[in-house]
């Protein structure tokens, strides 16, 4: 997501309890520090719906918000900090996911979530996208042994090379929908962001990959 | 295809010599038949454009076409005899895909094309489904080792069903796209019947299953 410059951004992400400065002195304390036993990391937030919107749908589940982009991730805290009430399950990592797999120790993750990720079109940009294998590694480190990744995007050539790496690093494809909205999915929200595609006819595609071969149960809770 | 009766329909293809009366009779000699060394053979050739433009654009490929409805199945093979010239390297059956392990012997076929397939949508037909395991089973049993599934189709439901049926027998996606025609395609033919879906602006699905997880040159030869 493009964005221009918040002068304001950097102070204010300092600033705020939720932002925590150095991810890697949490690692593997992370479920302990929220006080819930399952761990979910949006890698990617934007402008922060999804992640505060699960959280909130989810309250039992510790939700770990992680952007980049330094003005992008301030737009992310400051809706969590306009709550009327801020959820006690949510912590937020502005910082660069290649190095992911220094945050959370081995294991330590049950699930992370993948939302329209930038799809890096040019062939020469491929290291960048968060389905790279290189990133499928990082994220194999710090996910529990069944643990999962659920990825939604609006773009058919990023979906596509989704598909190939995850299935060349030795992943299963639990779920696959190449049209997620046909159907309703009362377990998920639909940001604003999400809303601007399906406003424009354009289908959602989406996967779940597991770790490894074995069945897991559902990544949520019955409501 | 829902197809209405042509009364004419079973007389025509029994005097037709293309059409095989007894396909077990050839099973393990096809490529012997045709004098051809790949034999390629389309499951549910509809009224027949795919099997006959394919057989025309790759004349050193005998083309096998299989359809069950009778009345679809003679305005294909009618298709095939208003040529100006019937080309050489090309068969059909009249018949149930159900037993196509009868037809083929083991290890006989090098490519298997799955066009549009009727996608039987409610949960209790699953078994008619062209890309239901136990028909994969029979596939796996007619393809070369490393043979190949290439479908195509336009209904969603379909496919995710399809990627799901084939990862679980444990074959390998070689190729997934969903909206193949975002690209062009010179190595394949787009039919009246695809067109249709492509002016309502439907994406067309394509997936290439492997029976194995080894690497395989391209299906068709370089024009």
């Amino acid at each position: 997501m493009r964005m221009r410059k918040l002068p304001w951004a950097q102070d204010f992400l300092k600033e705020q309890e939720v932002v925590v400065p150095d991810a890697s002195a949490l690692a593997g304390a992370w479920k302990q520090t929220l006080k819930r036993a399952e761990l979910h990391v949006e890698i990617g937030t934007g402008k922060g719906d999804y992640w505060v919107q699960m959280a909130q749908k989810y309250p039992d589940i510790a939700w770990v918000g992680v952007e980049k982009n330094i003005n992008v991730a301030a737009l992310a805290v400051r809706k969590y900090t306009q709550l009327e009430q801020q959820p006690d399950n949510m912590l937020y990592i502005q910082g660069d996911a290649e190095v992911i797999d220094t945050w959370f120790a081995q294991g330590e993750v049950d699930v992370i979530h993948l939302n329209f990720s930038d799809p890096w079109p040019k062939k020469r940009a491929h290291k960048k996208r968060l389905s790279n294998h290189a990133f499928i590694a990082r994220y194999a480190h710090i996910l529990k042994p069944d643990g999962e990744i659920q990825m939604k995007t609006d773009n058919s050539a990023l979906f596509e090379y989704s598909l190939m790496e995850f299935q060349e690093e030795g992943w299963r494809l639990k779920e696959v929908s190449v049209d997620y909205r046909r159907e309703e999915h009362a377990e998920d929200v639909i940001t604003e962001y999400e809303r601007r595609f399906l406003e424009k006819g354009q289908p959602i595609y989406r996967a779940v990959f597991v770790k490894n071969g074995k069945e897991k149960d559902a990544p949520f809770p019955e409501k």
